[in-house]
């Protein structure tokens, strides 16, 4: 810091101010800000060092048309639902003649800074990130290459200065347990992601606003957390389900947490819907194709991804980045999974086993 | 053809042989071989009709570590399917530090040329194909410019000079219907995938195969063909479940086509696997989360996946292809749907109606 000359303001820095600060060409600044490798990392990191107490941002240029391609990494795989989010972007690159390069972090939130400094060294178009996301330094590190970024997440509170396409978790846990109470459900549990996932809180929050609204008290045992695959879902119904004062309706964070109950359900001899209503979330393809259909709140992946791509692309093109937020919106899509609670049934008592066989529909 | 002198094998010659040809410099001939798009569309032409007419080949280079791409195509998304493929490669790319650029071709087998052509300009380390082939002329092309392809494909009769990594169908088939067999199946019908992919033949055939060792005949109304997707299988299982002399099991084309059996077996109030077995293909996560658990062959597409990869960037190491066919084994992975028919359970006769509830598992 002590060497840096007093600089007039972000706009007025050169590469030529960065070369004659750190004691190198031109031609290095631009090597490193090219993301070359042939400059030593002594070197680089001195470079990046001065570019970044500057400020340095490189002023948007138009790239050829056809030689593009963009980053897109995904938090982890999650089987049908990031294939919805890729089928989803390509309605945008494939028209638009963009490749897609592929990547995933193995679970971690928080890209790699090898991951990122190979990125860059592409040069790529742009960098979408599904529910991950990048430190300040590093959003700097493309700002000044002026790589745009987007985030598709349905996470609903990223700050403000980073361009996010999500949908609206907290009004899916409402429309998911209005439609539970309204069929007359009392003791209703949530399975949900995540704690520290703020998706997962939101939607916790959007049912506990639902059970306010009716005037009906959550019961704290009935609210549970984990990861949004089949096997979270399967363990804590069975949990649930063994209890005396077991639910009569569970809302799962996920189609395939959805599944899992439904699985357990079967194992204790449950009938769906008729001893226990359940919803899932996503509408996953495969949610209609469930036995019993599926009840699931539909998040539109394939239009967030399709909109953060759009997003992505036209930040590409423009000078300066934007700054946006988009969150789609969260439907209910009833199939076979929920129905009124045994006691509210037509017929109370004439029949005190549940039909055992599912009639055809 | 009447311009090219001589040439005395495609070993001798060099880019100045072509650019003597043709008329243009080394440099021009240089720029087209690395796909470079500013030389005419006319000269273009001219020079890849004479390194087609020398069968010019460009010999190996090593690529510089952690620049390298590899393309990753497949004919169409199947969801989860196309899933095992992505982090079956990734186990193989991520260590190696390879960037995976994806497409798809809405369905087509063919590559169209201009997805080629962009391929080609990019210079990837190498091209992975999934259930889609390269004409001879877009074979020669990769292989003027020392970019190596692997073909990933069930289908098993691809040219024996494609690499290609798949997994035995006909083993597949037999194995599913040897099973069913000994349960004591008589009336099996088999749902495969579409009737010119070689794939869905090859299952049919280890079907009749599996027929004609236990000395039963195969009634030709039993065999049906369609997509690989879930609509296929429901739509023939409720076609097939509604004849006067229904088959008892039903082996489908894929986990997907199951699941669509299963489906339609429930519509029509037929319980799974009490009054219908079902055996389905692939293995994906979800088949051991239906309800009840499918009972299936694995393909091992993850394993194919990682094989073909590797085979790639092995190519990609050496000079000249190396010409390799492999063939991962196909297992049956018995469940939850598969029983002996109702006239061969242990108490026949005792209950006319077969248990209306499942118990728990």
């Amino acid at each position: 810091m002590t060497k840096a000359r007093p600089s007039t303001g972000s706009g007025t820095v050169t590469i030529a101010t960065i070369a004659d600060e750190v004691g190198v060409s031109t031609a290095t600044v631009s090597k490193v800000l090219n993301g070359r490798l042939d400059v030593s990392a002594l070197t680089r990191a001195r470079v990046e060092a001065s570019l970044e107490r500057h400020r340095y941002r490189r002023r948007a240029r138009r790239q050829p048309t056809g030689a593009g391609q963009i980053d897109l990494v995904f938090h982890e795989y999650d089987s049908a639902w990031a294939m919805e989010i890729i089928r989803g972007i390509e309605t945008v690159t494939v028209p638009a003649r963009i490749d897609v390069v592929l990547s995933q972090l193995d679970g971690r939130h928080r890209p790699p800074q090898e991951w990122l400094d190979a990125v860059v060294a592409r040069r790529p178009r742009g960098v979408l990130l599904v529910q991950c996301h990048l430190t300040e330094a590093q959003r700097r590190q493309l700002q000044r290459r002026a790589i745009p970024f987007v985030v598709i997440d349905t996470d609903s509170a990223t700050s403000a200065s980073v361009p996010t396409v999500g949908a609206n978790n907290w009004s899916g846990g409402l429309l998911a347990t209005r439609h539970l109470l309204e069929l007359g459900h009392r003791r209703i549990a949530v399975i949900s992601g995540p704690q520290d996932v703020l998706c997962s809180r939101a939607r916790t929050a959007g049912f506990r606003a639902a059970h306010e609204e009716a005037g009906i008290p959550v019961d704290p045992d009935l609210v549970r957390h984990g990861t949004f695959y089949v096997t979270t879902g399967h363990e804590h119904a069975l949990d649930l389900l063994n209890r005396p004062d077991r639910p009569t309706a569970i809302f799962a964070g996920s189609d395939m947490q959805a599944m899992g109950v439904l699985r357990a359900a079967r194992r204790l001899g449950l009938h769906v819907p008729d001893d226990l209503s359940v919803i899932g979330y996503d509408d996953l393809p495969v949610a209609a194709w469930t036995d019993p259909a599926l009840t699931t709140i539909r998040q539109p992946l394939r239009d967030m991804a399709g909109a953060a791509a759009q997003m992505l692309l036209d930040l590409a093109d423009k000078t300066g980045p934007a700054t946006s937020r988009i969150d789609l919106v969260t439907e209910l899509i009833v199939r076979e999974t929920t129905a009124p609670p045994a006691h509210l049934r037509p017929t109370p008592g004439a029949d005190p086993e549940p039909p055992s066989r599912p009639t055809p529909r």
